[in-house]
């Protein structure tokens, strides 16, 4: 019971004044951009005491709606990139789309930054990310670069229609990515393209995507989280399955690429690498250097998150365990639909038992990455379905 | 692989526009107060895109340091409860410390609060709660209200010294908590009261203390935690150990108490029941109608934490699963200490495998409930011992 001398007697006393002073922080934090990413690492770093300034564009972004401190600029912008730097120890990233000349810049004047400019630029440019892993001799499928018609067809000619053409910057979820079917539809992306360098690859037979997220610190220690299976569609990540359903040597293969690669690049910071799993084995397919989508599982599913690990890894702290903490995961995105927002749809989704929802505050749009749901169960089968089934009723959707 | 259709052909394109409308919310949850446990509920109300607002005396503290909208304003003022009441469909709270009156105010105003008024005067008075749970047929100690010496020396004669004497109102953590052992310190105690009667209860002999928390929601669906230990040291709750070592018999007890308390009082929320284990069985000590110090456990220990169950029950939406996520979990509290800020050793603990940091942001004071631990682990040995190194890391003393 309690314990309290008697000397402590006075009258019931009031509520202790509140401290006027700043507490201290763990560290702080700058990340560049305010979407759903830097939202979920807000709330990593409120449990951690790290305080996480973001740089919005503006002030209904995510991490901003989630009460991340917020410096409202661009991301194109050096005395905005600059401005965050001198808030924080160290600054990191929400997306890729910063100019790595300005990273270099910030380098020079002494910013930490969190993957280095030159490790962040595999993830800003696949060209260069082809040309760098293909010559550090890890597997990619063969690639051009291409700016001519010409150039386009003598790729087509040696690998077969249709040919994959990416733009090497700017892309994600499937923007930025053609498959080209003929010698006309390569002049229309020529076209567009206006003199840029097109990335070309042959069609992969792919039998499966998985990816798999690395943590290196800014002190080399390394952190490697469960293989888990992506399920793509309409070019979007719509699953992530953990851990994947493979052989166990092929996902000690993935792990054990992911982390050399790690090593040789020399990230810091989480690390998301995809791959595809193809008749002659594992491809690389592209690199993030920032918590990733497949990797929010962790959230509940490992014993740290990528967002935690991401915090750690980029402050030199320690790094934590990557256990699972069920035997299966299943992370389903919520994507808009035509049918409104899904934060009217909550109860639909929390009625399924064990459902643990994320919704990012943003507004709904037809095929727009709303939110996803996470179930940690015994069985892949059921854990797939309750997730989907939340998923679906945040989407207005049948089950 | 990516599947565009042809007719998607475009320079690569730019990252989409970022909207101008605000997205819908959840649910719009204020809550009076702006401690640790709003804190957490935020941290919870991020992921379910739900809005919480808290009424905060100062803008430094745990909860609006991590981001939460926030009022300012004092808990004592009606004015600035029904400003609090304006932004959100429902009124909760963080603390005890509100004014009954103004609560009951409130509600003739037809603001919905969550817990009623009725019911949240069971936790902000413990006489009442004593003479509540009494009549209701619950297990309490026996106990007198008494103003005067005489009176007091009248319980201490009929069941001996030394007597617990409480202030009903406005104690916490020991706070308004004495230890009476003879008559010169009963007039001692009487005397600082200064005409407010003082609740008496016996010196119990007590076995173990134990909490179970269970959330009721607005629609009258019920969920039960699994009982937990509490340890107590210096009169403050220092260590949680989950599920409670005690016999299913007693635990199932415990629980079926806690379901039976929430529907007498009508209790809205996350209600927490502290329990003491005597040689004569369960006795009630005292409620918490909010989230409370011995559900910590339950954010990493639970498929569904005390947080996202409070949001869910005060909105009426549906309740989640209690269910643990491992055998064991040990929650340890980080007090302050001499040494300074838990954040300057954050290292120390992170290097703990397991360790799940919660540091709250407010400024160091030895005695202060500064943060907490937890571990979630296969065997309670073990498992308690990781959790108090970290915990002992945070505070800088050796482990």
């Amino acid at each position: 019971m309690t314990q309290p001398a008697i000397s402590d007697i006075a009258a019931p006393e009031a509520e202790p004044a509140r401290a006027g002073n700043r507490p201290g922080v763990g560290g702080r934090v700058g990340m560049v951009g305010a979407g759903q990413l830097a939202r979920m690492t807000h709330q990593a770093a409120i449990a951690l005491g790290i305080r996480l300034t973001v740089l919005a564009v503006s002030e209904d972004e995510p991490a901003v709606l989630a009460g991340a401190r917020c410096l409202t600029g661009s991301p194109d912008s050096l005395e905005d990139l600059a401005a965050l730097a001198t808030e924080c120890e160290v600054v990191t990233f929400d997306h890729e789309g910063v100019d790595p000349a300005h990273l270099e810049a910030l380098e020079e004047q002494g910013v930490r930054i969190a993957p280095p400019a030159a490790a962040k630029l595999l993830a800003q440019d696949k060209l260069h990310a082809r040309r760098t892993l293909s010559e550090l001799g890890f597997p990619v499928p063969d690639f051009a670069a291409v700016v001519s018609i010409g150039e386009f067809e003598q790729f087509a000619a040696m690998h077969g229609w249709p040919v994959v053409a990416k733009a090497p910057r700017g892309g994600y979820d499937g923007r930025g990515v053609w498959i080209v079917e003929s010698r006309d539809q390569a002049r229309q992306v020529i076209e567009a393209a206006r003199g840029e360098a097109l990335l070309l690859e042959p069609m992969l037979e792919i039998e499966r995507e998985i990816a798999v997220i690395v943590a290196r610190s800014t002190v080399g220690e390394k952190a490697l989280y469960p293989v888990v299976e992506t399920v793509q569609r309409d070019a979007m990540c719509r699953e992530i399955l953990a851990p994947a359903p493979i052989e166990a040597a092929l996902a000690g293969e993935a792990g054990r690429m992911a982390l050399e690669m790690a090593d040789a690049i020399g990230s810091t910071g989480v690390m998301a690498v995809e791959l595809f799993v193809t008749p002659d084995g594992l491809i690389v397919n592209e690199l993030a250097l920032r918590p990733h989508n497949s990797g929010h599982w962790s959230i509940e599913g490992c014993v740290t998150s990528q967002f935690e690990q991401h915090l750690r890894a980029v402050l030199g702290l320690p790094l934590g365990s990557t256990a699972l903490t069920s035997p299966s995961v299943a992370t389903v995105n919520v994507v808009g639909t035509e049918s409104g927002d899904p934060e009217s749809r909550l109860a639909g989704a929390l009625a399924i038992d064990g459902a643990h929802v994320h919704l990012y505050g943003k507004e709904s749009r037809p095929g727009r990455k709303l939110g996803h749901v996470t179930v940690c169960g015994d069985e892949p089968g059921p854990t797939r379905r309750a997730a989907r089934a939340a998923a679906q009723a945040l989407e207005g959707m049948a089950a």
